[in-house]
């Protein structure tokens, strides 16, 4: 049986430091619950530091680089996945992940969470901003959950796990 | 050198009968104009609009569609590019096409008018919704623009063509 | 209706004269037909030769590119398809293609003959040299073909579209 | 630093019994390494193999999968990496893989042979077949190694690890 993948995903070099302090700690939390984390892979912003966070607390990290070599993956990336499609591997960020966590937003993140919701995938938000809200709430009746911090996002994607809701019925 | 290809996006089975009027007209006039159309090429909603249009025109149509087999393509696409790699597709819309108009909204669409501002090209938005415009409008200063009507969208594109425009400085 | 569109593929820099003289006329002939010819685009070796042989017999051009602006497009080709997805794109030349012609041998054309096989099209050889022709004979029953010159591959190409057996039953 | 990750490629339900047989023994050897074993992840043939034999001996397995969900992967694949780009994914086998090993032969196989040349990579072939030894050898001076048997696979596979030759160089 696959591990379970929850994919944690965000702007690299737009990432606030608020961002990455968010991405640290979902990565660290996602990691204690026994979770592979996947990101974008690249050394900065959201994915850098939610890899690290990941790798802090034991776990096991895995990051889909639009590039086909390896220059400018994190360093706490353990599973490098070269794609060399460029941003065309949002789509494979997204079908890969059971749950998806935006943390942040920029145009990159905003396509991973638009492509989540055409594969009726379940996409937790996390400081994504007043207008990202209303507007993907205004796109997707059930796909779309808010969270306050790192740990309530957590918590939304476990029971979203335990619901099996990873897909949801989404009217596309 | 190659032709200026438009490309016109939009919900499929999800399109409005108005988003559906609309891209007919986008189409008409983007042939008009000796531009050739570019969607995402299955025979349903603004995309089929769209071809259809712009072959009562005259005009060439290119649909590049999701699937690895011509089922579902919409009879009005001359050029059918097969791509076999599902929604991942749409940053070939996106990098393909000079200027892009979206017309209608819903989950696909987003994630294309996303990727094109993370591509940097300029996207004209037709029968959003308010919560579109606002959300895009706070994601990107120069890459995004708000028609009225099919004219509207092409004297826009005209001009972003004029200027050389087709790449706004985005800050990523 | 969609346009047929034929398949010329073959190395770019690596291409010897002859590779090149013979693209250029399978170019014009695959122009004649009225088919679309299909290339990989660039400005180079076999893409660029039959595509500059279908423009001077009036005919389209379509480019399926593997970058992602249009820097190194053959001056040649009407419809440049960018898809900043690197090799990964000869995937969509094969599934675009009703029938593909390989001019001349080397790892990507290599590559597009293969997923031609997998894909079950049929695939005319030329110029391909006999470790090739054995080698990809012994890989297919019934897909592949061997021409002896550019006409010889238009009249393959003519018989597989009459017989409807652009899909041939490989063992897969 | 991110881990080491070889590749096993081969056919799926076109694998003979001796196939399957040296696939699972080239699993078991490469977990044996420490290496992570990427496979095309499918519950057949040699990708269903080699999996299970690197689970058998304590490894880590990577599958990078044609489809969008996760019907039909293997039971001993970790991490599931879910493209849905259909044979376009043999280029991320490819890219991804520090060497390749061809265990076995048939053209999807075939195609990432060829593909791990374009992209100057070191392949292994290991129950190729004559032609296929004979062919890619005219096709690519100094990047295919023939092997006799899986543990001569592995220590080819050292030899290019340690010469740090992952990439050859390719007469393109």
């Amino acid at each position: 049986m696959g591990r379970i993948i929850i994919g944690v995903l965000g702007p690299g070099g737009g990432a606030t430091a608020e961002d990455v302090k968010a991405a640290h700690e979902l990565g660290r939390l996602v990691a204690r619950e026994g979770w592979v984390l996947l990101s974008g892979g690249r050394g900065v912003g959201v994915m850098d530091a939610a890899s690290r966070g990941a790798k802090e607390a034991g776990g096991l990290t895995v990051g889909v680089l639009p590039a086909e070599d390896d220059a400018g993956v994190s360093d706490a990336v353990d599973i490098a996945i070269l794609t060399g499609m460029g941003q065309a591997r949002n789509n494979v960020n997204v079908l890969t992940s059971r749950v998806l966590i935006a943390c942040g937003m920029g145009p990159g993140t905003a396509s991973e969470v638009a492509l989540a919701l055409k594969a009726r995938k379940s996409v937790i938000l996390l400081r994504a901003g007043d207008e990202a809200e209303a507007y993907f709430k205004s796109l997707s009746g059930g796909g779309v959950f808010i969270a306050d911090d790192p740990r309530g996002a957590i918590e939304i994607a476990k029971s979203i796990l335990r619901g099996r809701s990873d897909l949801h019925s989404a009217d596309t």
